[in-house]
């Protein structure tokens, strides 16, 4: 990839401070600004090596970009490209790390400022934890990152946002911002929802009793209640309807429970483990 | 604590192989004798150290005993100790591993042969991995064991039985057998459903997007079937209770994203948080 002479990143937590750290350890940005609005965070986002500038005003930080990355939680991303793409130079080319982009994109599409681009990304990868100082500059290598081009999206865009995640490690799969909402409602939301609800569902008492297995099935419930709230809200939609299904599935193991039948208790397992083994640890 | 001269563990798979070979690895038998059906596992756990000597055998392993240990899925660990304690020297101390305790104990509470003492334990550790090729020295150190005495059990089996968990690295805690399932039904049994059903509901085709929040919630759902539908048999009663206080706060989710309650969803995921965060990585 060529390297870019300067990157905005507006957000520095856990996933712009792993994008400003990638960057920079490989050499693919001359300078990388970030941008936020508290310094507390800026500075630990410096001192970590995640940017080699900040600025908590935004219109200043865009002003040289060639590239503006907005990782914020996803209520954020609209307002912030707008304001960056008023304020960065013409042929800036922005971006997200979002885990929502139906209603982004929607709303992004519908017309920036001539001579800018956005192109909506997801990349697949996080924690439960969150802030600068968990960035890590091998976030996002042999990740997935998903990109939600639109019929307005030019292909020299595609390329460039391709460009840059591939640089990063990632492997990149585009496809229509709606298909990203309902794949990651199953994936990523819908796990988020059941994790938080069985852990905040187990007795305060038993909690010193709790085993690895509790812990891998709850692990994401202590992520951020903010962050999520906004995922959930923008995808909801999407999340019910992987709820709802999960419901059935409910329903049916309580069923074979109650009636003790025991074909069905192990085909609802088996089901599962067929799954899970697909997938690798 | 005491060296034992020699211990039978009759089924040397995951927990089977680890208490052999901690209590190898500590110098804490003279002898551990693997008891099992198949000659291979035994032989493999024979090469990794978990055992000293094997046998198919149960009558023969156990005749010089003074520990024998049932390591087996739950629906065979009654009659195996029965077995195991008419034929072992009277003195004899038996336990078990398995998740479930109040059937179990209350079968072998009604009395086994004269001089010989049954004494319920639940070692808090595994895996999803199964097999002897898995065991660790180090799978009980800093893990709580649940020992369930009942009024019938003598104090000194109960203290022999606390000692050999200790002697292992792990912690002990004594309870009921009811109270005792009635608490692993919301810690494992109930966790191990849901991620079961969540990797079961997922479609196929999104597999290869999963990310680790996926992968985290779902790990449990790769262990053994038939281990866990007998767990699940023998717990059904404790198991629905919490599944069907997990169907509530799971209504009550659905019900907050159809409305767009944004302050009941994030009082939901909030208290799935607190109580996460309250136990720790």
């Amino acid at each position: 990839m060529k390297r870019w002479d300067t990157v905005a990143i507006v957000g520095v937590g856990l996933i712009g401070g792993s994008v400003g750290r990638a960057l920079l350890a490989r050499g693919l940005a001359g300078r990388v600004i970030g941008i936020g609005r508290r310094a507390s965070t800026l500075k630990k986002a410096r001192q970590l090596g995640a940017v080699s500038e900040t600025t908590t005003r935004l219109a200043q930080g865009v002003a040289e970009a060639q590239l503006v990355i907005v990782c914020t939680p996803v209520d954020s991303v609209v307002p912030l490209v707008r304001e960056a793409a008023a304020a960065c130079p013409p042929g800036c080319l922005l971006t997200d790390a979002g885990s929502t982009k139906a209603r982004i994109v929607a709303e992004l599409d519908a017309g920036l400022d001539q001579g800018v681009a956005f192109v909506g990304s997801h990349p697949l990868a996080g924690s439960d934890r969150s802030g600068p100082e968990w960035a890590r500059d091998d976030l996002f290598q042999d990740r997935v990152v998903v990109i939600t081009p639109t019929a307005r999206t030019r292909v020299r865009d595609v390329a460039r946002i391709r460009a840059l995640w591939r640089a990063l490690g990632a492997g990149v799969v585009a496809m229509s911002p709606r298909r990203h909402d309902e794949t990651v409602a199953a994936t990523s939301h819908a796990p988020h929802v059941l994790a938080a609800l069985l852990a905040g569902a187990t007795p305060r008492r038993y909690l010193p009793l709790v085993a690895s297995g509790w812990l891998d099935t709850t692990r994401v419930a202590g992520g951020d209640v903010e962050t999520w709230t906004q995922i959930l809200q923008q995808n909801r939609a999407a999340v019910l309807k992987s709820l709802d299904k999960f419901a059935k599935v409910l329903d049916a193991m309580r069923r074979a429970l109650a009636e003790d039948d025991r074909p069905a208790i192990a085909g609802l397992l088996e089901a599962g483990k067929r799954n899970r083994d697909a997938v690798g640890n």
